[in-house]
This record gives C-alpha cells, structure tokens and sequence, in this order.
C-alpha cells in the first residue's frame, strides 16, 4: 500500500422514506435519483466527524463525483423505507473512494461505488483538509 | 401608470417533450416539475434579446422567485410535446411579473404566474441592468 | 356552510434536512421543489390518519393538485433543516384545500396553499373514500 | 457469438441545453442527473425506430436499468448546450446494452454504460418484442 492512502472501514447509514416525486411512471425510484440519496448519506458520515460540507464548500474545498457504477439488483418503490449505507473504502490526500447499498428490510435491493475528486473553487485538483484526510476516530 | 415601470406584452414559447424521470406514478408531469419548464422559456426569452443569464449571474446580477401560482387545468404526460410560453406583464427596476401558459395542439393545460425579484449575490434587493430594464425591441 | 363541507385544523409538521441536488447555483433550495416538501408532510399527515396513499393509490384513488400558490420570503439554503407544517383547511367529498408553511428555527421562510382534487384511475373525479372524507379524530 | 444475441453499431444524438434547476451549488450539471440524458436519448433512438416507449408501457413491455456506470471526465455547466449520444452494443431477446458520452463541441465530457433488461408490469424479465429484437433497419 502506498504512503498516501490507507485503507478504512468507515460506515454509515440513513433510513429515507422514498418520495413520490422521485419515483416514475412504473412506481419505481428513478434509477438516477439513487445517487442523490448516497449523497445524503455521505453528508451525513461527514457530518459524524464533525465536519459540515456546507463549510468546506464555503472555505473553497469541494467534492466532484469523478467515477459513479450502480447495479440495481431490485426495484425501489415509492413509500418504501429503505436503508442507505455508504463506506469509505479508500481515501487518499486528492480523491475518496465509497461503497454504498441500499436494503429494505433484510434484502439488498442496491450495490454501488463512486470515486470523488478533491477540487478547488476553479475546478482543479486540491489535497484534502486534514481534518478529512486524517483517519476516522471511531 | 408610474414613471418606474411599463406594461410589456413581451411573449415567447418553446417545444419541450416530458421526461420520462418527470413523471410520477400516474404518468403525469410532477406539479413541481412546471417551475423548470416556465424557468426554461425565461432563459429562452431573455436570450431572445441577447441576455444570457448565466452571464448576468457571473455579473453579480441574480432573479429569485418570490410569488408563484399555478392553475393545472389538465394532466400533462409522459412523452407530450407541449408549448410553455411565458409573457412579460409587467417590469420595474427590482421586480418582473410573468404569465405563463402550456398547450398541447389546441388544448390548453395549465396557466400560471410568478414575480421574480433582482438580488445581489447577498440576495438583497438591487436595480435591474438598463439592458434588463429598457423595454424590448420587438 | 354547505351540508357537504366542514372547517379543519388539522395540522401535521416533519423536518426536512435540504439535500445538495435540490439547490441550485445560488445554493438555494429551488423554488419548485418546495412542492415536493408539501407532498411529503400531506403523505405523512395522511399516515398519522392510519391511511397510505399508495395503498389508496392501488385501490385506485390518487389526488391530483389542481391549484397552487407559494410566496418565497427567505431563501432556503443547502444542509439547512427546516420545519414543514401542512393544515387541511377545507375538505369535501371531491376536492381538499392545505395551507403550508416551512420555517427556520423561529423565522417563517415560506407560505403557501394547494388544492387536490381526488381522481379516479382515468383522471376523472370521483368521492373520497369515507375515511379520508369523514373528519380526523384528534 | 450466440444465437441469442448480435453486435449492433446503431447510434444516435441530441443536443441537450442544461436547465438551471438541474445544476447544483458548484453551477455543475448533478452527477445523477446525466441519468435523465441518456434516458433522453434511448428514448428519441427508438422514437428513429418507429417505435414510442410510452406505446411500449401501455402495452405492458418495460425495460429497467439493471446496471450503469459512468465517468465524469469535466464538469458541465448551467446554459451548456451539450450532444449526448446513444449508441446499442449488445441486444438480446431481455436485455440491451448502450454506451454514451456527452460532448461539449469539440470536448469529450463524460463517457457511461448501462445495461437495461426487458420486463413485464409484475417486473419479471420477458422477451422483448420482435420489433425491438430484430436488427434496426438502417
């Protein structure tokens, strides 16, 4: 493994109740909506460790999604409380990696990843605060 | 009428098929899915007479809705190709008032208005551009 | 007041965490997803009834908006928690009337009315079901 | 290569002006919003075909993402006008495969995979129809 990147096990969940407007013609969560719910999920793992990414965006430091893969192993439907966890996998001075899935009682509906990039207000790559790149506390 | 503001029949339309992803379980177009359509045909409108409003963001010159009301005379579908058209009824040098409609073919469905206020970047109140406030040329 | 009428104030509130998708450029909280927040507290406020609108829904009762109006008086912006606040304040056996309000910590950021209209599979009005028609127990 | 299935090159574009309500704080195009372009696209591409997607519903044929995955290579603006392009690689009685990317005039700005299965109304997997199976004729 390399110096500059270490390999975490940080997860968090949410539980969010599926909205009417986000589900199609089928009854279906929209199959591009799923990525704003591991978004939620992300701000809320953020969140934990004490760090608000409204802040981080108002001191210049921002997240772009870089690489995103899904596969829907079944449908979501509208009303549906289902369970979002997301899983930092890897996470170095410039990107994170995360794994997500979505359960609805004790079936895995959902198993995704992404690859974030650290950028600046221009766009450009940046290295993390420390505060993110230092591991996880718990 | 008051020197500070003018009556504008100023009007424009465009085509816009729905969305699959804006439609909810019933096939119908989300009610809150309107405000982007009405959004898109201000932006058309306004280039019309050479604005773009990305520029006047960029500018420090922004439009937030501050009044809206919608009559949805008759669902809209998935897959519709409906004319949205908005028309400027009334301007002042803070605040522009519009009036927007949807037909398919002859079928009118849907009327609506909404008050858009200029802001700064701070979202205070603040003068219209003359290129904004300067009636339209057609 | 007609025999087929009755006043209510019936009131129901959730709070809503606003996600990063749903604002825009300015980083507030887009004017038409407001509607998306009614939506959810009207689906919880029916719940707290005993009901499940998808359950209504499957049973071949849906609600359409038939009306609405919104008057924005402060944005809201990104990772802010609001409070949302649905009254019924008209129902009958065809159509009911809410009044909303979203607030932020002690300040009232939006008001807003809505008129539903209850519909059958093919879009045409029908009664409510005598549950939803009969007055809340609290 | 299988009987089941042929390597098709049949593609397809559409120039696509982003809408200021789908773009976030960062004044980006949404990473779960690209999922509504190519929608777009699949859409118009069998549209070319003869064939109407929502004819396709009604007559109780669906299809469903089962896979996607996508690389976002430079960020998309509010006010771009953007060409997505469609193109099916791999058709099979269940289910068909497409890749994208999205260009910027001369810029390549991302670049995705998905796979969609064909189903019925309950969600199982059917054969699709003979009309959508059999190579497009151009």
């Amino acid at each position: 493994m390399n110096r500059n990147d270490h390999k975490l096990e940080h997860s968090f969940s949410v539980d969010v109740r599926v909205r009417y407007a986000e589900c199609d013609s089928m009854g279906y969560l929209h199959h591009g909506k799923y990525w704003e719910y591991f978004e939620i999920v992300r701000t809320d793992l953020l969140r934990r460790q004490g760090i608000r990414y409204r802040d981080l965006e108002a001191s210049g430091v921002f997240f772009v999604v870089y690489k995103a893969a899904c596969r829907y192993l079944l449908p979501i439907q509208y009303d549906d409380l289902v369970t979002v966890t997301a899983r930092v996998v890897r996470i170095t001075r410039t990107r994170v990696d995360h794994e997500y899935e979505i359960t609805r009682g004790d079936t895995r509906t959902c198993e995704a990843t992404s690859t974030l990039a650290c950028v600046g207000p221009d766009g450009h790559p940046i290295a993390m605060p420390p505060a993110l790149w230092s591991p996880p506390k718990d």
